[in-house]
C-alpha cells in the first residue's frame, strides 16, 4: 500500500504560513534541500487542497514548491502527478495536473491501492484533517521553525479522534529549525499493539 | 534580571491537555524526571493563571505539579512561592501561595527585577499570551509528544506579534517524546542584531 506523508514547515505554534499566507519566515538551507532531496526521490503524486493549488497559481508553481518541500525540486517532475480536490472549480489546465471534484476520502483510498510511489499531502490542514480523521495519513513530518507567528493557517485541525504517532527522527537542522518524522499508529494496529 | 520559562509537555498538535483537562496521554519517565529535576533547581517562584489553580486544587497539588513538570517535585518545595494572578477569587488560603488581583505585566515586571532564582510559567495559553505579549517570557521549554488531540487547552495563543526563538536544545526522550528547549529573543536584542 503507498504511503500518504503530511506535514512542511511550522512555526512552533503550529502554522504553515502566517495571515495571508505569509512564508516570509522560513529558513532554506542546506539540511532542508538535503532532507526534501531525499523525500522527493520517493514521491510520484501531490495531494492539494484547492486553497493551496490557487496558492500555488499564483505565486508561481515553483514558488509553491519551494514553500513547502525546498528549493530543490524533485528531479523527475514530468512524472509527478497533482490531484486538486475542489468542488467549486469547472477545471484546471495544466499538464500533470488533475481537478478532483470526488469524495477526497474515497478518492485517496482508491489512489493508495494502485501501485505507485509515495504520496504528498500538499496542502492547509483542511485536506490533511478529512484525510487524518479517516487514518488515510500515514506518516507526519515537520520542519519545525524558531519562532511562534500568533495566527496563519494551522497544521492540524481536529480530526475529530486522537490520532497515535510513534517518533522516528528528531534532529535539529541549520538555523535553528527541529526536523522531526513520526509513523501514524493507525488504529487496526493500536489495538492489535 | 530573572528569566521566566514557559512551556511544559504538549502533544503535536499543540496542545497541553485534551478536552476537560485530560492528562491521560502524559509519558512519564526516567528521562523527564531528569530533565525536571534539574529544571527545579534554578526555580523559586511558580505563577499560575485560576483555571491552572483551580485545575490544581482539584487534582491535589501533588498531581498538578506531577502534570506539568514530572513526578520529580522540587525538593526545597517549602521554599517555593507561587502566585496565582485572578480577578475573580477572593482569597487563597494556602501556605507559599499568593493571590494576585493586580495586573499580570506589571507585577511580573516587579517580580523579574527582584533578587530570586528562576520563574517558572505553569499555566494554560492565557496568561503565557499576555506574559508573551509583553515580551516577559525569556525561555519555552516544551516535551512534545507523540500524538494529535485534535482539541483541548491550546499551548500558545496568538499574543499580536511573532516571537523570535532561538533553538537551545532538541533531543529524543523515552516514549517518543522530543524535549525542545528556546530562548526567547526580545525585540530589543532583535533590533540590536
Amino acid at each position: 500500500m503507498r504511503t500518504v506523508t503530511y506535514g512542511g514547515a511550522v512555526s512552533l505554534d503550529g502554522f504553515l504560513a502566517g495571515v495571508d499566507g505569509a512564508i516570509d519566515w522560513l529558513h532554506f538551507s542546506k539540511d532542508v534541500q538535503d532532507v526534501m532531496t531525499k523525500f522527493w526521490r520517493d514521491v510520484d503524486t501531490i495531494l492539494m487542497g484547492r486553497k493551496t493549488y490557487d496558492f500555488a497559481v499564483s505565486s508561481g508553481r515553483e514558488a509553491s514548491t519551494g514553500k513547502k518541500w525546498g528549493k530543490d525540486k524533485p528531479r523527475n517532475e514530468s512524472a509527478l502527478r497533482t490531484y486538486v480536490f475542489s468542488r467549486t472549480l469547472q477545471s484546471i489546465d495544466e499538464p500533470g495536473v488533475e481537478l478532483v471534484k470526488a469524495d477526497a476520502v474515497e478518492f485517496v483510498q482508491g489512489l493508495k491501492r494502485r501501485p505507485g510511489k509515495g504520496i504528498c499531502l500538499m496542502c492547509g490542514g483542511e485536506l490533511a484533517q478529512s484525510l487524518l480523521a479517516a487514518g488515510l495519513v500515514d506518516r507526519i513530518g515537520l520542519n519545525i521553525h524558531p519562532i511562534l507567528l500568533g495566527s496563519g493557517i494551522p497544521t492540524f485541525r481536529d480530526p475529530g479522534h486522537r490520532v497515535k504517532l510513534m517518533m522516528e527522527e528528531c534532529r535539529p537542522l541549520e538555523g535553528g529549525c527541529v526536523l522531526v518524522n513520526y509513523a501514524v499508529v493507525h488504529a487496526e494496529e493500536s489495538h492489535s499493539g
